[in-house]
């Protein structure tokens, strides 16, 4: 018989993974840019993703609503209107030059899951909520998890004078997205929200070289964001060596040492921007900025790492005539994912396990931050890695399976329903 | 008695170079930038400072025109119309941040030696030029020298092509200025010129240290231009270091390397620019493109000291599993300064020496590139260095005293004297 195939729930997932693609597709071709997928806040992309998405969440069932932060939520009511929200979230915005599914893919499976509760949510002891983050990359103001932060309430003021590349405001670009600063606030669920769940691919191989399609995350690393600007003299190129102070030499020396001290000390660095002034070909530059982002399994080792690193920097400026500035732009503490979480995304997980493939459930820490990190501020977080091919990410060449989006939209939907079952017998639903 | 110090040549002279150092500031505040001075080929303030430049062209009785590629030129006839011209000039174009007499000098001081010749042009055995050219830094196109290159017949059809940093092509930055690309041509002075004589700051520290205002110019190094690209791999910040492909590491360690490699063979390189794809904060670099200016004292130092770099830069691709793709860009050979000009300039730059101050004059090797090198295609070439304060270039720094340009002024007109005698005598004028 071939009914197996087309019909019943195997098929049902299937079809569900294939659509979910699709909408990846449909997301990756809304970019501000024409070689890639560049989609950032509070832009003309923005509006345009999360008006999609918005589509997609109201066939699914939910009520839909742009926060005060341009975050889009959608709510599905559980078994009384009003309960506590469990959230099933992560981000639409990318990096320049992205691949599809990092941040989509949680979100679309979080809209895929609850169009398959939607026909029992009377039987819910919670709302559920999917929450599609407008700021998790900070691709355009430099700092990250501003959609996120919002909704746990941890908006800082100053980040009203972030500027863009072009100088426009983090409070211009509100205004100018329809959003009002002065009603930030109303962003803020805390108090609001039961846990908080994401799906999310690995960006990294460990997966793969398991051979296996999901993970439990246990944690996220410590994260550090700075820029570095080395100031020297703009000189012409015939000036000699011995009268040169040379800003751009002194960044390339310490992007290599950055490298050299982190990986000696298990901390991960990263220098994804410099820039140079005056920038003239026949000019020696004057000063030359880099950023650095810097992770690590706990706060203290990633605080280690840094202070190796300004040692090397400041050894380097001496002996090339240069001055130092530093900015710091971001600052992430270790965040741990709720035990109870973990276990009831483990549960979920190896429930979908071929029978015989017993072996542990993989638990992976996570180098890259996620809104999960903000979240954290406000309720329990559970995370769960889907496999990427290569582990690449941040990259056209993400890629995933189909077979491996089934497993990760089934994965959220039976976390949801180990999750309602556990708290439907500790908390009796009033009637 | 005072009157020395308000009337008689001394006084005219420091007059002279005044209204000169004034003009300078004039044409400073000729900029697109508000931050320092950057004036760049067929812009509108290159229209801007060529008007400029051409009223005071006119009020020191030359006739003035526009050449076919944007050059300003004025001209004063000599003993009579239609004689070949010696060609006084340098360039008005500044690099980005620039400072305000790198060009700007030669030109300016031509116009003043023009203005003294003016009232005695009939004497003179050859009309007299000066030539303010429009581009010889090449910041806009990135090729220099392409004002001079078409005075010198040498223009190449391949350059149409080239674009600025907006994507607008050379072509398309001619029609707009109003130029015919067809027409380019007729900038082609080939056969029509005597010698040329440049004056410019010495862009190093070496007349400063021997405290002596003027040198007499040997000869301009080989140089060497072109774009270095590393292609790694753009990847998220938590893939691990060994499945990184980090273009910008590989461009850190190839712009120590450069340096190290140049200086030990006794070559001047220097890397201008480095631009990184995609340029966010959390990704690692998946390509860095840096300039290599590469400059020595003969074309096989030039080359040696290239040949060792790419080996070392193949070294680092191979360790870290980066490509190499490089544009040359530029390429000039050595130009040695005519004998014979050296000869005049050095006797002017004597006979202005105070008394009992004998001492050889200077001769100096040029590092920098300069006009002239273009012009040495079809004329004998001569050159002036005047000292700058701390040898400081392309910078807001840059610096000239009064009395040095009083004495660049006095020792121009004294070689344009030289040279009418001696040409006077070789070829008596015919009536």
């Amino acid at each position: 018989m071939t009914t197996e195939a087309t019909t019943g729930p195997l098929a049902d997932a299937t079809r569900d993974a294939r659509e979910l693609l699709a909408r990846c597709d449909e997301l990756a071709a809304i970019s501000s840019s024409t070689t890639g997928i560049e989609r950032v806040y509070l832009s003309p992309q923005h509006a345009e993703a999360h008006a999609r998405a918005a589509e997609w969440m109201a066939e699914a069932g939910m009520a839909v609503r742009q926060d005060a932060a341009g975050n889009l939520v959608g709510r599905l009511e559980g078994g009384r209107p009003g309960l506590p929200a469990l959230l099933l979230g992560s981000h639409l915005d990318t990096v320049p030059a992205a691949g599809r599914y990092d941040g989509i893919l949680g979100v679309l499976s979080a809209i895929a899951v609850v169009r398959r509760l939607a026909p029992r949510a009377a039987t819910l002891p919670f709302a559920v909520e999917v929450v599609a983050f407008g700021d998790e990359e900070g691709t355009r103001f430099g700092t990250t998890l501003l959609g996120s932060a919002a909704v746990a309430g941890a908006w800082r003021d100053e980040w009203w004078d972030l500027t863009d590349r072009d100088g426009v405001t983090l409070r211009a670009a509100f205004e100018r997205f329809g959003l009002d600063p002065a009603r930030i606030g109303e962003a803020n669920r805390d108090g609001e929200v039961f846990a908080y769940l994401e799906t999310h691919i690995e960006q990294g191989p460990r997966l793969e070289d398991l051979g296996l399609p999901l993970g439990v995350v246990t944690g996220i690393a410590a994260a550090r964001r700075m820029s570095l600007t080395f100031h020297g003299e703009a000189r012409h190129c015939a000036t000699p060596y011995d009268r040169r102070h040379d800003a751009l030499l002194g960044a390339a020396e310490a992007v290599v040492a950055i490298e050299s001290a982190a990986r000696s000390l298990g901390a991960m660095a990263t220098v994804g921007r410099i820039e140079v002034a005056p920038g003239a070909v026949n000019v020696i530059p004057g000063t030359a900025t880099l950023s650095l982002d810097l992770r690590a399994e706990t706060d203290e080792s990633r605080d280690a790492a840094l202070d190796a690193i300004l040692k090397r920097l400041a050894e380097i400026c001496a002996e090339l005539g240069l001055t130092l500035e530093r900015h710091d732009t971001h600052r992430a503490p270790a965040v741990l994912c709720d035990a109870r979480l973990q276990e009831a995304i483990a549960e979920a997980v190896g429930s979908l396990a071929p029978e015989g493939a017993a072996g542990p459930i993989p638990r992976l820490f996570s180098v890259a931050g996620h809104d999960a990190m903000a979240v954290a501020g406000i309720a329990p977080v559970g995370m769960t890695f889907v496999r990427c091919e290569g582990g690449i990410s941040h990259h056209a060449d993400e890629a995933v399976t189909l077979e491996d989006v089934v497993a990760a939209v089934d994965a959220l939907e039976r976390t949801v329903e180990v999750l309602a079952c556990a708290q439907a017998s500790s908390s009796p639903r009033s009637s």
